[in-house]
């Protein structure tokens, strides 16, 4: 028997929950994963709609989505070869809640950088 | 008049919303944002609580949610000092967000590790 996580806990520095927020909690993921929840999408199309995102980054943020079982990658044999990424039923449990925090930045940045702007004044 | 941002789109790569997804979406962010959530705290407890997290990346993370508006930090005067952290209202909005996150990570984890090891074992 494996051993099974029954109290997963992201306070704890060991827990492997920590690894896991690490991976979910980042602006790559958020925006990639937001792309696939609509339709399966090819790298290069990726890199185009993730503005800014590095060849590098893009290649690194897609394998480990696939590692963790939230997109599968998928070959297609014709010529040039096709590869597409698709979001997979687990990774689609994780939409929501990226979406949440994607939207919250989006409605409250003017407020973010009013803040910004006080702050930085009195310094 | 500033300008005001109406159409925040974190897939453009010059939209402020970018800066502050990445803010948003970090591990730590998540940490700290859910132990304000529920009363203030002192540094001391935050680095207690949040195991592993270092002194500097801390104080890095508090300065940049005070710069957001997030939180508030607030310097008592005895001796010595008490300097506590706060959540703001607008912090407040974002709590079920990264709520939301964190409670996705604790509860599918068991499910990212079998991915994890299905990958592995395939290469």
């Amino acid at each position: 028997m494996e051993t099974r996580i029954t109290d997963g806990n992201a306070y704890k520095q060991a827990c492997p929950t920590r690894l896991a927020l690490d991976r979910i909690a980042d602006k790559w993921t958020v925006l990639v994963m937001g792309l696939l929840e609509s339709r399966p999408r090819r790298f290069s199309e990726l890199k185009r709609e993730v503005e800014g995102i590095s060849q590098k980054m893009l290649t690194q943020t897609l394998r480990d989505l696939e590692r963790d079982g939230l997109i599968t990658r998928t070959v297609f044999a014709q010529v040039p070869p096709r590869v597409e990424y698709e979001i997979t039923p687990l990774g689609r449990t994780l939409c929501e809640p990226i979406a949440a925090i994607r939207r919250w930045a989006e409605v409250n940045i003017n407020e973010l950088m009013d803040a910004q702007s006080v702050y930085d004044a009195r310094r």
